[in-house]
């Protein structure tokens, strides 16, 4: 009989200069993946090789967390950008973050895209095949994202390893997809209600749909948001939780 | 009895989105290094990983333009970066252009500061090592400089090879350092003066200061510019007036 | 009788730092509106100053050439901006060369959307509202753009003047539309040909589809393109050929 | 018999997208100028616009706080920008936030250089008289800085309104300059003595040099600090003992 195991990846490093919004020591304290910015959503040099210290110290891997140019949107606005360029922006990236990991003594492990390219890799075929051609440019590393999506579908046929993430604080339909932020009961707020739900997620791969129906969701990593007041102490509860239910929280990668 | 060499090395893929500035083509059939603009000046994605793949195909070396993060004034400014941001920001541009280097099957073999950061670096000792650590952290490289300046000075107290490089069109100090630009006649501007001081920078180590003595300057490399109406041109002319002097032109890295 | 007028407007000042695209000041001595880039796609401030200056001198109308903030895209990748980040993006652009029209002794006299933001406010409704709704923040100001957009659509609902444009060198289809970029056929290349449209369209006010038949294509101003090698001597033509043909040109604000 | 007037003033808006550092809609409570962020450093146009209305409302004045271009070092890194660059820069960022202020129903009624332009400005002749040039561009403003500056002195040749501040939470020398940040005591820590100094600043146009004497030094404002935890709360507390020693708090402008 195999032991059930989950990873708890957060987004890391949006900083930028002069400005912070993740607590990142504190979450690298919880968390088994640390999604790395990398500098066109958010994450400074300075602020890259930082997180990378502390992620290599305490054993966490190492994502880039890549995204659209758009440090006015924080990645947040899709943009309609050519095949050709993503790629070639995904792999910008990746190189970048690279460096740090490497002289922390660890490596980037993985690939996760952020926010509007999170979002538009999920059906736009064309963007997640881009994605992963820049992915493919840096060497080729396992991919993280949402179960069914095209970015993880492209992932698989170009020969990379495709991971499957879960949301334990967003609604799901009863088709297994994410309910649209915006819509009435997108995310889930109650602290005690994403502690039990991440912990059925890890456990037995299923969510209750914002319609009531159980759902299958697959998953071999938990995503902990990390840019809320209190992330750092929900993300460490949910971790008590998965290893008091029995469960061996580590690395995908 | 040793036959002399030297490097050819100039600026390219200077653009930046919709706007090119080098003629990168023509220039990677003339030089035997290319100092590829990372971003941070010029040079986005695209381009980088065009002018990679083109420097591999004709054997090329590669090397990291790292300059200041100003875009806007094309990394002309001197700005008072502190050392562990001018560190990290060096060493980002590095990765960056790794990703590309390798995918075309190279490497980033070494590292010249563009504009301010090279002429900052002459003297300030605290950029200077700035710089180095940068390099560092990339992993180690050989850096490309003005001779006597702190730059390679802080290279080689750090283990790393200082390659010297020269000016054909530049006019020296009899102290053997460059007239800075904005002074009368700080610029060669005749292109047969060019190419006959290119000669005897390469073959001599040797030139002909602003005021008349003759000085040496010994160099591994001649910095061939590429931003100029009839760049490539020029460099043609200086590449076969030195192997006609019985000079072998080849990289240093 | 009435006389025929036509305004002829080009792109400009749409190079950064730098980069320069487009030959300013020959393009003056021609065009009678000049669509100023604002720094989000192209434009630094110096080079918006001196665009200023010019068209101030020459009796040439200033407008705001405001853009998606996309400098690594020149404004051609269409972005999900919402409503309110764009209209306050444009009223920016248009307050920022505002500045420079009005230290030359002249105004910003309209506003016209640039690259994707244009392509985008032909049909997005949400979007074309927005940056009407920054050009009223403005203070509200013609606004130039194609027939039948939804831009122009809703810059005669908020109660602004709406000034149409025609392409004398791109295809239209039966319908008056723009046949796509990329679409063959969809530019017209051949310069004779571009200047006897030019003439059709501002004095019959129609032009001959590609396929085959005559659209009325009712316009106040004819665009001609100022980042193409020629574009300046093309203009002159245009304009020689509208005035020999008894068209007064002269701008529409 | 004169009652003294002093005003506060605050730097405000220094987020941009996604990050936050100020607490504007506090400070605006207190202060009486509000120097508005306009893009370079901080400042997105959501932002401006918004740290406008409340400031329009509250009867606040706008003051432009004009930066280097360099987000990613908060325009703390100074630079060598050419003098004509930095006067377009610094118009281009007063006719972005004029726009804002007047759609509000306000004006921007003066000007203050943020960070490493405030403190390079203090001594670099030809960035203050740069600085003066691109505020005549825009118009001409009153211009706010430290007493004894370039920057005063030129404006005040130009003809413009030259206005003193202090700082009350920053250590002066003897001869009336600031303690430069860095060296042992340059900022006063204790809330209690920031209050009671603003309070003789400001009744007595005198402050306990780092050395112990007392120093003159005339201001018609004081700066408060918006972006450390509890600023808003401090410069409550400064305002309310300002007016209990029976000063008036009103802006210059």
């Amino acid at each position: 009989m195999t032991e059930a195991v989950i990873d708890l990846n957060a987004d890391l490093g949006e900083g930028f200069g002069r400005w912070r919004l993740t607590d990142d020591e504190a979450l690298l304290s919880v968390v088994t993946s640390a999604n790395v910015a990398c500098g066109f959503h958010a994450g400074d040099p300075v602020t890259m090789r930082r997180v990378c210290e502390l992620a290599a110290e305490r054993g966490v891997r190492i994502g880039a967390q890549v995204s659209y140019r758009d440090l006015a949107g924080f990645g947040r606005r899709a943009m309609d950008v050519p095949p050709d360029e993503l790629a070639a922006e995904v792999a910008y990236q990746i190189g970048a973050l690279e460096v740090f990991a490497r002289a922390a003594g660890a490596a980037v492990s993985y690939v996760k895209p952020h926010g509007a390219l999170y979002n538009r890799t999920v059906y736009d075929t064309a963007q997640a095949a881009a994605v992963v051609a820049g992915v493919r440019l840096a060497g080729g590393l396992p991919v993280l994202g949402l179960p069914g999506s095209r970015l993880l579908a492209a992932a698989e046929e170009a020969g990379l390893r495709a991971v499957r993430e879960a949301f334990a604080d967003r609604a799901y339909t009863a088709a297994g997809t994410l309910v649209p932020r915006g819509e009435p009961g997108a995310v889930v707020e109650a602290a005690d209600t994403v502690v039990s739900r991440s912990v059925r997620l890890a456990r037995d791969g299923e969510v209750t749909a914002l319609t009531g129906e159980s759902v299958a969701v697959g998953a071999r990593s938990l995503c902990v948001h990390g840019d809320t007041p209190g992330a750092a102490d929900l993300a460490a509860r949910i971790r008590s939780a998965l290893e008091r239910a029995g469960l061996r929280v580590a690395a995908f990668a």
